[in-house]
């Protein structure tokens, strides 16, 4: 009965879930889920986040990494672009067989979330002026580019019909700082601070050496600047509550990375983490007792 | 046709009424929202706040209870939980004869909620891991616990499948600071300060004497250190724009609650008045006229 | 099968979108969207923005206005009401051939929105209580008066059953500012400062004289009172990453006006903008080179 094609007839996705870094206090999220429902009135659109500092392509790729493991099958539109208006990309990339479709610019944001769903399977530019809107000025791809290609999409229109097929090889890789065990240091980075003050750090439990044990110091600041490191001592425990007394410590987090972390304080504020900071973490050995002071070059 | 049971076949609720303090910056509630979706696509989620502040498990209580009036039939799915991951439990409780089952964690921040949809009629605790999600870390019940428990009461699965049955007597409750007459003055709390600066007591206009008249006087501070208590004339009015001139009221707010208020302006900023502070209310009699200054100790 | 007329079987419209000055920190929108959803479940919602300034009619209007284009057919509920409780009326207003109803407060709010959409058809008063809800207080008219108003009209309620037509010439006008040039200067004003700093003017690219070129100076701050003027150069361009170099430049914005702008940073910032500002803007002829300092007064 139904005509396979027709838009609204055999729908492909009812899910598209949108991130960007167009805060809300400004209509821009709401117009481009205004130009969805237009498009594609069957779809949900599930909000992530749209609180990613202005411009910040690797906050955007880091939380859309994060993402990706829950999102229903559908689009995924991630809009965090700087660059909008010049030659950088507009793509869609296929994932997983098919399940998800991820949209935006090709300048790392996505990268992340593609290589957590498996990997690239088949990408597209999205030059066709049919699925575009057209718009006076060129400063709101959400609007005109991106949130037109996720509807259609979602309506079942082929990627081979938003553009160009580009190869996935060829997409801007995103940048994920690696951690290093330099002799007894591991030397790690903050990805990412939420709202309640946990340091999320690009390690897991893996990444700690076998022989270690649950006392560790961490040291933060700059190696080459000692005058600006402090150090603390930190726990290895498996949730906040276990960190009594104003304690730091290293906390399993949800995404199955260690964070550094406090019972119902911001353990950021309190050691003064961002995003970016590297933080050194040493193995303290055996229970060195609650009353040692913890300075720095302890050991 | 249809199975009954079957899940997507005959569900139970369409609706999720969402509280949380998780913010909006992090992905966080987006995330419980996949997980929502994923399990129950047919399900809608309002957003009823995620400004709580961390923590405030009563900020949180006190919110879910204004909104549980005006929710749809439903599960309202509250989160502040800063025991996450400890012994505290969580729970399911079905209210207003199965109209309703609110889920969060057992921390007093569904109490009054529960109240006032008119108590607890059946109690269960969250433990079946076949309706949770694993996860690395047990730092985000959202997601893991809460979410997927929502989503399935939605699909139609039994409260008792969910796990063991609770006695709600045993339930934690809420507190909610109750004011109080103390010769001619009754003593109030502030309960809620909103975004427009009001500030919510505890009192309803039944709780004001009916010798009274509208021209009252309200006492800012602790009785026991007067040298920072103020003063300030108030006038009991029906709506905002009675107040001009820069005066204090008053007025009875949409919960039914009255709240110290100004016109356009921010009464808690003016008089400096946060949730939980206490606020004394004496009678000023006949109207004492616009002139009459209002010093501490008058009358 | 379906009888007309009967809720739930011949509905209007799916879509309600939503923009208030309630911010997110309450439960305000939570609270009007499950009205909603409790009067007319088939309804989607899609938030606009809630973070217009409190009391701002003027932002507001103006950021209803740059959504309407988008919007689709449906309700259109806006709510920035410093007038609540008072005479100030509630109303619904046909436009687009009915493709549309916008409702809210009478002040002014939604003039600039239903100008875009052509111009009222038909408005009524929203004074019938059969399709408001019953409260305590006067001062929460988005649960009371306008969220239950645009679920009725979704489900099909005729605008004569909400209230007395009245006529759409005695609705109270927006007041938007007009540019005017005055011998060689285009005297503007800024009418939005969007979260990226972009500073949008009420100027389109037609309002510049088709005799000047790209290159233009910017001068900021009041006429009258010279000592606090600034000026800057600025260059015409087509998109964000044209102006390298920290240069400040002219961007056609997304809904084709003139925006003040910088390249990944916040010219209202760095220009020390605001909305309502006035921006005399002015041509310098053939490239003045970029050597050249801008200084007050240069030409």
């Amino acid at each position: 009965m139904a005509d396979v094609g027709s838009v609204g007839a055999v729908t492909r996705f009812d899910t598209v879930s949108f991130l960007t870094d167009y805060g809300t206090a400004d209509e821009f999220v709401g117009v481009v889920k205004s130009v969805i429902r237009d498009i594609s009135p069957h779809v949900g659109v599930v909000d992530l986040t749209h609180e990613i500092p202005p411009f910040d392509v690797r906050a955007g790729g880091l939380a859309l990494a994060r993402c990706i493991g829950y999102v229903p099958s559908g689009v995924v539109l991630g809009v965090v672009d700087p660059g909008v208006g010049t030659a950088r990309r507009a793509v869609a990339i296929e994932v997983a067989g098919g399940a998800g479709v991820i949209v935006g610019p090709d300048n790392g944001l996505l990268a992340p979330a593609v290589a957590m769903a498996g990997g690239a399977e088949l990408a597209v530019e999205l030059t066709n002026p049919a699925y575009r809107l057209e718009a006076a000025g060129a400063t709101f791809a959400g609007r005109d580019v991106f949130g037109p290609a996720a509807a259609h999409i979602c309506n079942g229109v082929e990627l081979s019909e938003l553009g160009p097929e580009i190869d996935p090889v060829l997409l801007l890789p995103g940048t994920v700082p690696l951690s290093r065990l330099e002799g007894d240091e591991l030397i790690a980075d903050v990805l990412w601070v939420d709202r309640f003050g946990n340091a999320q750090l690009n390690i897991g439990p893996d990444d700690l050496p076998p022989t270690w044990g649950t006392h560790l110091q961490l040291r933060i600041g700059s190696p080459t600047d000692p005058t600006g490191m402090s150090a603390r001592r930190a726990e290895q425990v498996s949730h906040f509550a276990a960190l009594t007394g104003g304690a730091v410590g290293l906390v399993l987090d949800s995404y199955g990375m260690l964070a550094v972390a406090m019972d119902q304080r911001s353990a950021a504020q309190e050691l003064g983490l961002v995003a970016g900071d590297q933080v050194t973490i040493i193995d303290l050995g055996e229970d060195p007792g609650v009353e040692t002071p913890v300075a720095f070059g302890r050991r």
